[in-house]
């Protein structure tokens, strides 16, 4: 491998936002400062829109003070974009690059991120353009592959864990069915972690379905049933991907019921519509009194003030990895491994092809998910649980001795 | 008056749960065991309902550490009940009353359980059974009468506050109209304390709609329409209960609608439809890209971890103050008067009749809503912020100057 070149970086964010997004781009930036080979480090406004465009601005500027406060932040403090770039976008992307001697380029998100940081890393090789191209992992949904978890997993997994204890505390002061649509079409980790505040034998959630597990109609009325008999109450989370027997996605059919059946104003393809529709499933087919719906939606990955110490840290970590690793080789993913587990949970950092990660997903391994397919393993437990950083304790009376 | 009996005493909290109601609950176990005239404390389950069937436990016998774990969790330790308890109901309350030796009854809710407070104390006079009924308020939507502030509203305020910080944050990343239905179907001041985390002149929600506020899909749809124009973005939050110019809730609106067009499985009155039809507005009226919709739904009341330190510490406080008026008195609601604000914050409690609080609400004041009816005014921020305890920072670097 050649001496790293003297020359300026970039540093974008792309996707959707995470809790610690910024962590990782505060990591890129405090490492790239100790390194003279990095002269300039551009941060690109709304990902590769400002990278083709050449909207940037001067991270190098930025005071200790405001580098804390954005590592603090939730969502992308350089904005994000939903551009999926074809060639001619990542020649226009070059050229931008050739022109302000731009030969890092450290890219922050999900594994379409990783695809572009590859591709355009392929294209200056092939105009002798030699840049170096890393990848550093985000996503709230965890599915990528290679590395043991992504960075802003941990702080969703927390927000999640909080949202159910509260409701399960919730649906306990005043009884009934409550449904929670969780985020996460293809990968069932999010709807997972609403199971980590569990901490009493009946307490909630009581059923669990991930895109991983087909569940029928059928299926899930009866076990909805099934809890409300022993219970007398049933706290319900699903993910949005959530499919029928047959593979197709619930929210798929109810959008397809809607077309049919539309009238103008009337209009099921939003996001409170697979919810409600459970809802309204579980109150006609089985007569449920007191039947709830929430669709969690965009605060799961950017309430503020609400970070699990232990991602941000991690994020931070890959942000400076990345940079690192751009001083000894040509391109790459960053990827974390763990070395122990529960109180010795620890992990350390290594580098990954950046096709290792490009384009491809991890859904939930077979061992969290029981064999019901409504709920999750200790196994599950045991992984998620330290990437929260720790999650409240509550209380409730309603099972103490009556007097 | 009289000298307080010595007799048993019963706390029960009632209504939909807040972050803070058993912090009051709390509050009142703690003063009862100052005082020898409280021999038993009852508590009862699920609110009138284990009144009236005698379902209690002994509150008594709890740990230190119990009543601080009870305390720091959200939602109501003892139970709920949405039941409205008529002339029989009461009476058999009062038989267990009788039969329990119970003469201290005190009841954590919002106006209506003011009212069951008053009329079983009124009944109580009736049948020569003395007992002392004190009121201690709760509520997240912040409308009862006589009180500066309910305990309950600080904490959702400030969930309202970190969420669209975080989702403002979130449309920066991803610009497009993002749309929030908040909980309140008479009183605006939850969704008004949406924009107390607002720190830069272009910071969201750049429109608040309040129930207070009549507007009409024109009025909104060209304020909308406007932001857009200005930021190439918008962030909208709504009450649940805003009405169209005629003054008939948009939530009424559309489900009439939906009756109209119904089609078996077609169902729009659940929690997401709201959003959904704005949301759809906008894309269709509007044709602007990109066009988002939550319903924040129960989180707001009841996520765990998440409490305002000056709301727990006031709640814990408003129940200790309730047993300390019934040594004195024979009734009443306790209620906060503010003596300072800003950094000087303080407030102090006093006792109010029963009657003052029983069955009314408070709407938001006219000086809390701007004159174009979208937005809150200084004067709210002022009254709101000391509430919540204090927000988040957050940063961006979107304004920064471009190189």
């Amino acid at each position: 491998m050649a001496d790293a070149p003297r020359a300026n970086a970039v540093v974008a964010q792309s996707g959707g936002p995470t809790a610690v997004i910024n962590a990782s781009l505060v990591g890129v930036i405090e490492e790239a400062n100790k390194h003279p080979e990095i002269e300039d480090l551009y941060g690109a406004l709304h990902a590769v829109v400002g990278m083709a465009k050449g909207q940037f601005i001067d991270l190098k500027k930025l005071s200790a003070d405001t580098l804390e406060q954005v590592a603090a932040s939730p969502c992308s403090a350089l904005g994000s974009s939903r551009d999926k770039p074809d060639e001619e976008y990542c020649a226009r992307i070059l050229e931008v690059f050739r022109k302000r001697n731009i030969r890092y380029f450290f890219y922050i998100g999900g594994n379409d991120s990783a695809n572009t940081a590859h591709i355009i890393n392929r294209m200056a090789d092939d105009i002798d353009f030699d840049i170096r191209a890393f990848h550093i992992p985000k996503t709230v949904d965890n599915d990528l592959l290679v590395t043991d978890h992504c960075p802003g997993f941990g702080t969703a997994a927390k927000f999640e864990a909080c949202a159910l204890m509260g409701d399960d505390l919730d649906n306990r002061t005043l009884p009934g069915v409550k449904i929670d649509v969780i985020m996460g079409r293809h990968a069932g980790f999010l709807t997972a972690a609403t199971a980590l505040g569990k901490q009493r034998d009946d307490d909630g959630p009581h059923l669990v379905y991930v895109p991983e597990r087909p569940v029928s109609m059928d299926k899930f009325l009866g076990d909805v049933d099934s809890v409300l008999k022993k219970l007398g109450r049933c706290v319900v989370t699903a993910s949005e991907g959530i499919c029928d027997a047959d593979g197709v996605t619930w929210a798929k059919k109810l959008a397809e019921g809607v077309e049919t059946d539309a009238h103008g104003n009337v209009q099921l393809s939003g996001t409170g519509a697979l919810a409600d529709f459970l809802a309204g499933q579980v109150k006609s087919k089985l007569g449920a009194k007191r039947v709830r719906a929430d669709t969690f939606g965009y605060l799961q990955r950017s309430f503020a003030g609400l970070q699990s110490e232990v991602d941000v840290r991690e994020a931070r970590w890959c942000g400076r990895h990345a940079v690192q690793y751009a001083m000894e080789e040509d391109s790459g993913s960053v990827a974390i491994k763990r070395l122990g587990n529960g109180a010795d949970y620890k992990v350390e950092l290594f580098r990954t092809d950046l096709s290792n990660v490009a384009e491809k997903t991890k859904p939930m391994p077979d061992e969290f998910i029981n064999a019901e397919g409504n709920g999750v393993t200790d196994a599950f437990i045991e992984y998620a649980m330290p990437l929260t950083g720790g999650l409240p304790k509550t209380e409730h009376l309603g099972n103490y001795p009556r007097i």
